[in-house]
């Protein structure tokens, strides 16, 4: 069990620690248990999530008396809409849980925005807790607060800033994930060393094959990737500035996925974010920001950890430089009309950029296109 | 214009003004435009206000050259449901509205806590202008930050704490009210007066008729009930503890609300709250805590200014004592099973009793039923 990482994230009031490493999952009732005794719960998973790991979770609580129920949605994108919003909020009233009683997202990132944001509105606010298993989940949407549902206008448009009171990461668990849905999560993870530490993405570079053979070194790599995330949350819990550097890779990123209409057997969200991240080290080399150099090593790491790195990559058609421009465009990270896009000067370089022109991103789209 | 007078709610970086008093709907451009240059608006509204008040906020808006748009909702409590919710939030997101541009309730209590929770929730957050256009809303919803949608399982389930970043209250506006309307919301002025201000109930007995002409007198009211609940959220903002105060006479009047089905025809919300703080004041006597003068004080401010204050002025049959009692324990001011009241020494003298045992509520409750 020492091989058990905590990070803390520090938000005064609202701080909470992300328990990192083997066995969390078996812990959860005791954990849950000391910090909100007395509280009743209700598992929010889907139902594959359920069927692996809903069992062990509800052994750990009936361990420690802690009372449960468990609301199963379908797994899926198509799973953080309105209707199923709807439905998990009805359930949270119905088993008369109140607001210091709590709910626990048990799955990948669906059903911690899913859970978090019935948590954040149910009765102005319940508490909840988020129980990652999906490395994707883990190093990211997990840890934050953000939480929220698609509309029909987009991705994660309707939702809340509302943080967890605890997030239980076992490494365990993602033992279970596909290959690629592995590869995927970890495009998350070599962003924190794109953005800010050149030393992190170095390490990542010695020891990518440690990380997936489920060594130590996981639980290292998601650590340092929930600290790195709490580090940037913690200065900018609302996402007024600073925050918006976890976008690195997400404006290309989002505008791949719309661009194949969220069709995960073309593209998924972390492959997105990897041509994303090797698009915005190569635009920044057309800027001259970056060099070709970074470019490359960049490419050369995300590619040998079996992650696509150009537009080419992604199977199917794709729309044109202008579409994907107004993608882009689109986008929510568009601010009174200028585009914002996360640029680099290097490896773990990389910074805001407010007001790109939309004629230098249409010229860099027709080139790698 | 000198009569009018400016409340501010203390809450740090979240701090905002309520203007009020006569001619305030016609400077709405020009404040609005002082908090937020350069936002555009989307007004929510009712059928009913909008018909009334829609148009002269629109000129104040193209005066200064705001770009605005208008989504109108059906008047009455119905509207606050999931499917309008969704309606709205829909709306605003058609009308590609940034974080920053704001949303304008304009309406009473319905039209404001549905606008404020599609705000608080589109794109995680918008900023949002609270234009009250009730006395009730005046000077209860339309401070404080709460939000929100009724559920099947009750009232005001689904929502969140999400301040406005401005609130105009227009006396003016009051006199396109019901006197029944009126007098319900003024059931919630009085409320202050008896929570911890005995000085102001004085000045209310003494004032009433003015207060009811449409006298400078109204704008005092108005300002004297803002300034108060700005006080108790400045302390509480999320309701943690001191807040439950502005609970006063509710706990019985939601139970009668619920009783009657809110059924507006025979029971309007400030009537349910004025027969619930004669009923608050007449329980804390029987437990000996406050004078039979002090009941009769109240009961008679409130009746001479038109409201009910005895179950038996409700129009048609009502469940009997245990239902009642039942109704009290669903409402939401629960806390681990035990009943929450707000009980009072005498006026202007209430306190929160954390664990008042429900033998005692059904025994009175038999004696005034």
């Amino acid at each position: 069990m020492s091989i058990q990482k905590t990070v803390t994230v520090d938000l005064g009031e609202r701080s909470y620690d992300i328990v990192i490493g083997p066995g969390v999952l078996a812990q959860a009732g005791e954990r849950i248990k000391a910090i909100s005794p007395g509280a009743r719960c209700a598992i929010v998973t889907d139902a594959n999530v359920n069927a692996a790991h809903g069992e062990a979770l509800r052994a750990s609580l009936d361990a420690v008396g802690i009372e449960h129920s468990t609301l199963e949605v379908e797994p899926g994108e198509q799973t953080k809409c309105m209707a199923v919003f709807e439905h998990v909020v009805g359930g949270l009233l119905d088993a008369r849980l109140e607001r210091r009683d709590l709910v626990l997202a048990l799955g990948g990132g669906v059903v911690g925005d899913l859970a978090g944001f019935a948590a954040s509105v149910t009765r102005r606010g319940m508490d909840f807790v988020q129980i990652p298993t999906s490395l994707l989940a883990q190093v990211d949407s997990s840890v934050g607060g953000k939480t929220g549902i698609n509309a029909p206008q987009g991705k994660n448009l309707i939702g809340a800033f509302h943080q967890p009171r605890l997030v239980l990461a076992d490494t365990d668990v993602l033992k279970t994930l596909s290959p690629r849905e592995f590869r995927a999560g970890y495009a998350e993870v070599a962003k924190y060393g794109l953005i800010d530490r050149p030393d992190f993405f170095e390490w990542l570079e010695r020891n990518r094959q440690k990380v997936f053979a489920f060594g130590p070194e996981l639980v290292e790599a998601v650590a340092v990737s929930c600290q790195s995330k709490a580090d940037v949350v913690a200065r900018d819990e609302l996402e007024g500035g600073l925050r918006a550097l976890l976008n690195l890779g997400h404006t290309f990123g989002h505008a791949l996925e719309s661009a194949t209409r969220y069709d995960g057997s073309r593209l998924v969200h972390g492959e997105g974010v990897a041509i994303g991240m090797a698009l915005a080290h190569r635009f920044s080399n057309r800027l001259n920001l970056c060099s070709m150099d970074d470019v490359n090593r960049v490419e050369a790491h995300l590619r040998v950890a079996g992650l696509p790195v150009t537009i080419g990559e992604i199977p199917g058609d794709l729309p044109g430089p202008e579409k994907l421009l107004d993608y882009i465009a689109q986008d929510k990270k568009v601010s009174r009309g200028k585009l914002t896009f996360i640029l680099t000067k290097g490896v773990g370089q990389s910074y805001i950029a407010r007001d790109v022109p939309s004629s230098e991103v249409l010229q860099f789209l027709k080139e790698v296109t």
